[in-house]
């Protein structure tokens, strides 16, 4: 037993700590640290190999409250398509291997040299009717997560809560949501659509908002650093019916991924309890 | 008569150029490249002088499309709030003596100190229904804009078209929109709540969303260079009733506040004519 002792209900996104650790390393550090669950990244389980992975997770004892990311679904051509069904089909399998309770899902943004982002987001809702038949059969529940509109264009055209429901209501049992704070916190409808996703809330990710923001991708913010009332969020959320795990996904090339580990670590345990 | 001829509909936001001229230089330019209209901020007319803005903009015969801008309304005490309802007063009275065709409000985002974003939002409404009655008897309509909401935290809390045509809903005659292509290309409700605008589509702002984008606040696109499918969208807004012009605004401290201004506003011309 760690010194800290577990920390029910806190889980770690591996991408908080890339830069300074392998998984070999987050693993073992998770559970000294009293988090109870892991979100790992693919090329980080590629790197250590999937069934070290599973196995040094199993034996930390450790749920796997996500695996990111598939995804990525426009298409340029027919062997571009073919290309990111083959690859979602791998990230269905990683997930399924390593018992995860979703594979969260970054849907992709524009084609190259399209703006048509309506054609983009049929483009997401075709790919995802053709997987989630083999998730379902593979038991993995696939979670769409609404990204922040500022990543429309390169990085997933499905930009709000309501969006993402419209897409679980049109195609079914097996798919859901992963609701992370950083993206949806402004949204006047936020509220109305956490009640209304209900079960279909897969994953909980949470940082801040830092004012000002520095880099559109790498400053986000260790929560309480920042806007973004977390708490009345999580209320929201857990009332909704979500039981799970908090999962901590810091992108900050400037300030977390350059601290020890180690006090990366100790900080998101400390404000887990202090400001989520 | 310019080399060019007048390019009916088109009209710059001065923001455009800022950095390269004042308003004295702007406004001969302007006629110059066949903008028929101009939209100019308030620290550019305080340099000049109202009434000398006043004067040059009627000789050149040019339409006021905006006057940017009010706004910035949430407050953090009742010094706060007296100061911003007497600069939103100066505001109004800034877009009267200019003839202005509406007073353009980014309402502002959080208090210091404040995650209470529905608090801010609250604020707004508040401070639009005192100086909504101000503005009617000035003849000065007020255009909200709804701004990108990657600036919820500390420029606008107004965030999508359906948020400030609820705002107009509530609040009355005299209020309407103020659509920038920028903030809301990617909305999945656009096409719907620029119908619901109809009349109250009060300006309409152009640029483009690069990709990548650099900088939060300071990397937009010249129209054509991004990813926005601007034609579908003044289509939309033409079909909704709005005959008015489209006001280039492109803020852009790496490019287009770095080249010569004539090369801006001829490259301005241009794209209006094949990118808008």
């Amino acid at each position: 037993m760690s010194a800290d002792g577990p920390c029910r209900g806190l889980s770690l996104n591996t991408a908080t700590v890339r830069q300074q650790w392998t998984l070999k390393e987050m693993i073992p550090a998770c559970r000294h640290f009293g988090f109870t669950g892991i979100s790992p990244w693919r090329d980080q389980i590629a790197a250590t190999g999937l069934g070290e992975t599973a196995q040094m997770i199993e034996g930390e004892g450790l749920a796997v409250t996500g695996v990111c990311r598939g995804g990525m679904f426009p298409w340029a051509d027919a062997a571009g398509r073919a290309a990111m069904l083959d690859d979602n089909r791998r990230a269905i399998e990683e997930a399924r291997t390593l018992g995860a309770e979703c594979l969260v899902l970054v849907v992709g943004g524009l084609p190259p040299g399209s703006k048509d982002i309506e054609g983009a987001r049929a483009m997401v809702a075709e790919a995802v009717d053709v997987l989630l038949p083999e998730a379902r059969a593979a038991g993995v529940p696939l979670a769409i997560e609404p990204l922040h509109p500022m990543y429309a264009a390169d990085r997933a055209c499905i930009n709000t809560l309501g969006q993402a429901l419209d897409l679980c209501d049109l195609l079914g049992d097996g798919l859901g949501v992963a609701l992370d704070v950083y993206h949806v916190w402004w949204d006047p409808m936020l509220s109305a659509e956490i009640e209304r996703a209900g079960q279909r809330l897969l994953a909980f990710h949470v940082c801040d908002w830092l004012v000002p923001t520095r880099d559109l991708l790498l400053d986000r913010g260790m929560m309480g650093d920042g806007v973004i009332d977390i708490p009345a969020i999580r209320r929201q959320v857990q009332a909704a019916g979500f039981a799970g795990h908090a999962e901590v996904e810091i992108f900050s090339a400037e300030t977390w991924w350059t601290r020890p580990p180690e006090e990366v670590l100790a900080t998101c345990r400390e404000r887990y309890l202090t400001a989520v």
